[in-house]
C-alpha cells in the first residue's frame, strides 16, 4: 500500500515530520511518501495562503495519481478537499477531517487548538464544513505561526498547553485536535500534562487513510467528485487539461 | 492488536457474518472476535429493541475490558454508544459513525439504505446524533426485517438496490451506508449495479477501529464518558456495579 | 382518570415525592400511582444509569397498560420515551419536555439547573431531541448527586440557587428548570429568591399529562411509535415478547 | 378558574366554537370566556391581517388582566405572543405552540394541515420560533380560507383529509395539526378516516392553559417580557400607555 | 428617484436625523422624505411598541404607494416588514437586514450594539429571521433607551463604545451594526475610536434601497407578499381595505 | 467612483457581458472596467476550476489595489472572496451573495436556476456560508455549460425558464437567482414569462458595490481579513509576498 501525504505548504522541515508521524502509527506494509509542492506559500495562516498552496496540490496529485493507493492533504483546513476529490479516484483524506472524527469517538465534545487568530475562521469553516460544529465546544487561538509550532518545540508545546487547558475547563473539550500540521508529535508532551486525548492530526489522518484503503472503495464520481471538464486552463501546465474521456453522465 | 465485535442482537448467523467481515477488511495481525450478548432481541428494528439489547452490549464489554484493545458496536444506530464509552478506556467505535465517515470522505452526499419504514427515526436519530445531517441526502427504508437481510441475500440485494438507485437519482446520494450489520457482504453486488460506492458499514467500522488501536487513543474520562459512578443496580449481576476507584475529578 | 407516575430510579423516598408533587398540582378527580421498577440503579447520573434504567421503565407500562390512562417518565432525560411510546396506546409524558414546553410558555430563554457536571451532555442531549435548543440560554450543572437533592434539601437549595442565579445573570435565563426529579417541591424557596419562574419539572409534567388524557388522543402507531415487532427476546420475561396481531401497515 | 380565549378576528361564529371547543375538554372547575376584539379583520390569512389583529389582541388583555388566571391565544400563527406576555403576568399560550406540543409527544414528525398557500410561510414562522421545525414533517396547505373552514364543514373536512393524507404517506407525519382556529372539531370526523392522531389546536391549548394555571407559574418579568416601558402610544386609547410602577432591574 | 423613509416611532427629531442620513449616503438625483406615522409609540423597546407601531407604518406605505419608488422600515427589527411587503409592490428595505448584509460583506463576523437589555430578544430574532444568525458574533445591549441614543449623543457614544469593544475584544466581532435608528451618524466617532467598521444601518438602508430602485425589480407577488386578502377590517380606516381585483392564483 | 468587476474566467464574451450589465444598473458617475485574470480556466464547473481561478482574482485586486473604489467577483460561487477582501481594504463584492441578499429583501423564498448538476454542491456550498440556507428553496440545475448560458441564448433562456418554473411550482421559490454570470441580461426574457422576479446575479453585484462606496466603509482588517502574513510565496511573481508593514495587533 502507497500513500502519499501531500504539505501544502513549502516546509519540508514540517513535511519530514508529516511522513514521520504517518509512518509512525500505520502498518509495517504502508509506504509513505511526504511531499510539498513545487508552488505555494511556505506556511498557510490565511485565506490567501490556502487559495495559492491548492494549485501545488492539485499538482502533486495529477502527478502521481497512478502511483499512490491513496492522498492525504495535510494542512488543518484540508485545502482545496473537494478539487483533491475531483482529480483522483483514489481516496483523498484530509487531517481536519480525519481528527475530527477520531475526536468525536473519543469524547462527547473536542475543541482544536491551533495557530494565530486570524486563522480561526479558516478553522471553524471546515468544521462546519466537515458536519461536526455541534460537536465542537472551541476554536482556541494562541500566538503561534506555523513555522514557529515546527521550530520552537517548547515554547509551542506551552501555549498549546494554555490553549487546550482552557478548552477543557472553560469550554468543556474532553478532547483535543492540534489544529496544524507542525504540531506532529506534541500530542505525546501535552497528554502527559492533559486530563483529555490530545489527536496529532496527521497521525489520525495516517491511519484513517490506511483504513480507507483497507476498504478498497473509490471516491464518487457520479456528481460533485467528477473528473473536471475537459477545458483550456490558461497559465497552468498541460497535465492540468484534463480529457474528455472520463465520460459525463 | 484484538478487536471485540459486538452484534447487539441474539442472530448468531449475524454475528459470523460480522466476525467475517472485520477480519476481511483489517490487518493480518488483528485478531477479531465477534459475539452476540446472552440477554436481548433477536433483531432490532425498534426503539424498544435498541433498550433491551444495551444491558447486554454493555454486559460483553465490561466481561472482556482488559483483553480486548477496542471495540465495535456492530448495530446501525449504535446502540448505547455512550453508555459503552463510560464502561471502558478502550476505543468503542459504532458501524453506523464509522459508515458515515468513510461515506463523508467518498461523496458530496450519502444515504443510508436500510430495512423497515418504522427504523427511520431511530435511524436519522443517529444520522443527527453523530454530527452529519447536513450530508446525509436521504435515509431510504425498505420492506426488509433484519434477520430478512441475513438470510434472504438475492431479495435483500434487490430490495437494497430499489432503495438506492432512488436515494441517487431523486436524492442525489453520491455515496450508500448500508443501514444493518446484516448487510454484510451485499456492498460488492449492489456496487457492481450502481454508479456510486456502497459501504458496508461493519467492514468500514473494521478498518476505523484498527486505526483507533493504532493511533493508541484512550476514550476521554475527564467528563461525560467518566466511569459510571459506583451504586446498586438492581437486578443486574454484580459486574455491573462499579467501584468508587476510578477518581471523580 | 388514572396517571401512572414512573420513577426510572429505585430510590423510594423519591418515588414518593413524585407522586406527591404530581397529586399535588393535578385535579381531585386524578388519581395517582408512582412506582420505581423492580430493576435498575438506585439514581440516573450517566448514560449508563440510563440505559439499565429503561427495561424495567418498560416493564412498568407494560405491566399495567390497560389500567392507566397515561404514563409519566419521572427522570430529566426522559430515559426511553421512544421506547414507552411504542408499548402503549395511551400517551406517555416525560418530565424533561413537560418542564421545557411550560419553561418556552413564561421566558424567552430558559436554563437547567441540574445535577453532577458528567450529566450535562446527557441533559443537553435531551434538550436537542425535544427541539428547543435554540430556546436554552444554558444547562448549568451543581456537585449535587441525584440522591443527595433528595435528602439535603437546604444543601441542594443553595447549589441549585448558585446555578440559577449564575443562569439568569450571565447566561439571560428568564426561567429555570429543574433538571432532575428529586428536585420536587424545590422551586418554592428557589421562587422566593430568585426574579424568575422555577419549574418543579414533576408538577410541570402532572399538569400536562392530565391534559394530554382530557384531550383523550392516542399515541400515533402508523409508523415509529407502532407496537414492537413480535421476536424472541432473550433473557427478558414473556411479557416483553409482543404479538403479532398489532397489525403492520 | 377563569381563562379567557382571545378570537384575533372579529368573525363572532368562530369565537362562538373556540369557546365551546375550550368549554369541552377542560376541568367543570374551568369557567371559558371567548372573545373577538373590537378592532380588526374578520380572519387572519396574511401578515398583513396577523398585524392589524394584534393591537385588539393586546386590548383584550389589557382590558381583563386581573379578572382571569390565564389567556388563550387563538390563531394559529399566535399573532403577538411575545407582547401579549409583556402585557400581563398571567400565562398566555399560543394555539399553535400548544398544539405542536401535544403533537410532539403523540408522534415523532408532525404536519401542520391549514389554510391558503400564502399562509404557509407565516405558518412556517410560528414551527420555527417555537423551537420544532426539526419535528415538523411538512406544513400542507387547502384552499380553504379561514371563513371557509367556519362555514363549510363538509368541504373543509374534505380539504383537509386530503391535506392530510399527504402529509402522512408523502411526508411521514405521525401526527396532524389543524392549523387554524376555525377547524375546532374537524379532528373527529378526520381522525376516523386516517391512521394517526389529529389535533384541535384550540382544544389544545385548553388543555394547556388549565394546566398552567394549575401549576401557578407567572410569565417571567426579569427581561423581555418585562412590562412594556411607559411612554406615549400615540393614537391609542389611555389604557395601552403603561405607568412607570412596574420596577425595572 | 422617491424613497420614502418611514421611523416606525413618533419621536421627530429621530425622523429627521433619518432623513438626513439617507440623504447623505445617496445618489444626488435620490428625494428622500422621511415620516413618522400618526399613530405608534414614540419609541420601540419591546415587542408590544413594536406591534402598535405596525399599523401606522403600514398607513404610511398604502397612503403613498404610487408616489414613492421605495420604502425604508427605519427601525432595527424591521418592524412587520413582510406585511410591508404585502401592502405594495415597490421595494421594502429594513435598515436591520441592510445593515447586516453590508457587515456581511465587511467582516468575517458582526456584532449588534444596541439599546435596553429588554430589547434582545427582540434584535436577536431579526438576525434569525433574515437567516444571519451564524454570522452574528453577538448582540450587546447598553443602557440607553431609543429616545437617550437620540438626545444625549456623547452618552450615547460612550456606552455604544463599550459594548462595542467588548464584542470586538471578547465575541470577536470584525464589524459592528449600530442596532437603532436613533444611532445615526454615531458610526463616525466610534470608527475613530474602534478597529473595525461601524455601520450606521439607516444609511445602509439608504445605499441598499437606491440600488433595489436602479435594479428595477418589484416585491415578488407570487405567494406570500401577495397584496392582501379583500375582507373587513373593523376600526380600521376604509384604506386599510383592501379590493378583489388584485388576481390570486 | 470606480469599480473593477473581475470575471474569474477567461471567456472574454462573457467579461464584456459582465461589464456591459455593472454599467447599465449603476449611476452615470460610476465607471465600469471588467476585466478577466491572465491565468485560470475558460470556464468555472467544478471545485476544480474554482481553486485554479482563484490565484489570478487575486492578482487583479493586487495589480490595480489603489486604482479602483471596489472590486465585484463575479462568479456563483464568489470564489476566494475571504481571500479577496485579505489583499485589499476596500469593498469586494460577490455576485452570489449580493443576488442573494436582493432576492431575500423580494420574496419569501428564493431558488438559483444555474449550470450543470455537477455545480450543485458548489453553489449550494456559497448559499450555506452566506448565511441563507434556510431562505432558499432549492438550487435548480440545467444541462447548461457556463459557455453555453453565454453563446445559445435562446436554449439557456429555454432551460432556465424550465428549471426555473420547477422552482417556482415544486419547491415554492418567489424569486430567482440566475446562477452563473454568464446569464447576465436573461432575467428579461424570463421575467416576461415567470410569476417572480427574476434577479441578474451580475446586475445585483453592480448596485450593490455602488451602495458600498457611497456607504465609504472599508473592510475590516481587525482580524479574519487583516492582510496576508509576508511570507514566501514560491512560483507566484513577487506582488504576491506581502509586506510586512501592515501592522499586526
Amino acid at each position: 500500500m502507497r500513500i502519499k501525504a501531500i504539505n501544502p505548504n513549502t516546509t519540508l522541515e514540517m513535511t519530514e515530520n508529516i511522513g514521520h508521524q504517518v509512518r509512525r502509527y500505520t502498518s509495517d506494509d504502508v509506504e509513505v511518501e511526504a511531499v510539498s509542492p513545487e508552488r505555494g506559500p511556505i506556511s498557510i495562516e490565511s485565506y490567501y495562503d490556502d487559495f495559492l498552496a491548492v494549485p501545488g496540490v492539485l499538482e502533486e496529485i495529477i502527478d502521481d495519481e497512478a502511483e499512490f493507493d491513496a492522498f492525504i492533504n495535510s494542512c488543518w483546513g484540508d485545502p482545496g478537499i473537494d478539487a483533491c476529490r475531483e482529480v483522483t479516484e483514489k481516496p483523498v483524506v484530509g487531517i481536519a477531517e480525519a481528527s475530527m472524527y477520531v475526536a468525536n469517538m473519543l469524547g462527547a465534545q473536542f475543541s482544536v487548538a491551533t495557530i494565530l487568530p486570524r486563522a480561526r475562521d479558516f478553522i471553524e469553516d471546515r468544521v462546519r464544513t466537515t458536519g461536526l460544529w455541534g460537536q465542537c465546544a472551541s476554536v482556541r487561538c494562541t500566538d503561534l505561526t506555523v513555522v514557529e509550532t515546527e521550530e520552537t518545540r517548547d515554547a509551542a508545546t506551552e501555549a498549546l498547553y494554555d490553549a487546550a487547558k482552557r478548552a477543557v475547563e472553560e469550554d468543556g473539550a474532553e478532547a483535543i485536535c492540534l489544529g496544524c500540521a507542525g504540531m506532529g508529535g506534541l500530542d505525546e508532551p501535552l497528554e502527559e500534562r492533559l486530563p483529555v486525548p490530545v489527536i496529532d492530526s496527521v497521525a489520525a489522518a495516517g491511519v484513517i487513510t490506511e483504513g480507507m484503503v483497507r476498504l478498497g472503495k473509490a471516491t464518487s464520481k457520479v456528481m460533485t467528485y467528477k473528473q473536471p471538464e475537459p477545458k483550456e486552463q490558461t497559465g497552468y501546465p498541460q497535465k492540468f487539461h484534463f480529457d474528455a474521456d472520463a465520460g459525463d453522465d
